[in-house]
């Protein structure tokens, strides 16, 4: 119906990443929402991603298994909450698809959290934000301690990497 | 982006009220998305509503006050997933505003829940479907002795009431 209001972050709450890249809206929303680009570069190597399932679709399911460095498979799955081409981009793991609560207290579901990830024009390139969102600061510094920062700005790095090979 | 496909419920997870009633889809809406109605109708006799707050957007809050006939209010919080108007309304309170995950675990967070309520033109009235979809079944048996049926069957009529005086 209207369109979503700005986030204003949570400092106490919420994980954000802010950074320019030098490539195009279009293509950071092609690499986040096909599945063939998100194996190429959605987790940071050495773990990989080895399977990514994409509904597009408020309510719609979103589904990766990540890979250790050992092999070890750690699958997720997500809902989508805005599908907005080329701006934004919201999921959570608190819903399952068709918003279904999920149930949680296992793996990695200790600490549920939407991420949104917003893109905007600048220059010839993007501001890129990605925001992870937590119920409490308990949830907050297990997602920091295990390495929020560098993991996303990582991928990040792959991310922008492969758009260039567009 | 897209439309959300229809909801198919899953008869182990999901509790479903389905009537058709003879006001139209409009005035369903109204008594469902305005705090002014929604405090006429919302809570079956004699339980009140004693507060109704509804920033109607993905994302936006969902704010009521139930009050007991001992006078003990009970104030929950949630936030909407879907707001098409006239036809479909979608919130949760497995999530809080701002799709913040929600902390669970204590009085009524107990059972998180989505609830759809879909409303489809049928003659000059309204097929009415209240949709409650539940993480597992244990949730779903706590909401089911809770009096869903009987709880969200007398709210509707209450609701119905109100629609025909508008």
């Amino acid at each position: 119906m209207s369109a979503a209001k700005p986030f204003k972050p949570n400092p106490k709450l919420d994980l954000v990443l802010e950074r320019v890249v030098d490539v195009p809206p279009s293509l950071v929303w092609a690499c986040w929402t096909m599945p063939k680009h998100l194996k190429k570069w959605f987790t940071p190597a050495p773990w990989k991603t080895v399977d990514a399932q994409v509904d597009l679709r408020p309510g719609g399911r979103f589904h990766f298994v990540m890979q250790s460095p050992e092999g070890e498979n750690f699958p997720n799955t997500g809902c989508f909450l805005e599908v907005v081409k080329n701006e934004r981009l919201t999921w959570t793991n608190a819903l399952q698809p068709g918003y279904r609560p999920a149930v949680l207290g296992s793996g990695e579901m200790d600490f549920p959290f939407t991420a949104v990830v917003s893109m905007k024009k600048h220059g010839k390139g993007t501001k890129y934000t990605a925001m992870a969102i937590h119920r409490d600061e308990k949830a907050t510094a297990v997602h920091a301690k295990m390495g929020f920062h560098d993991g996303w700005g990582k991928a990040l790095d792959q991310l922008v990497a492969l758009a260039k090979k567009m």
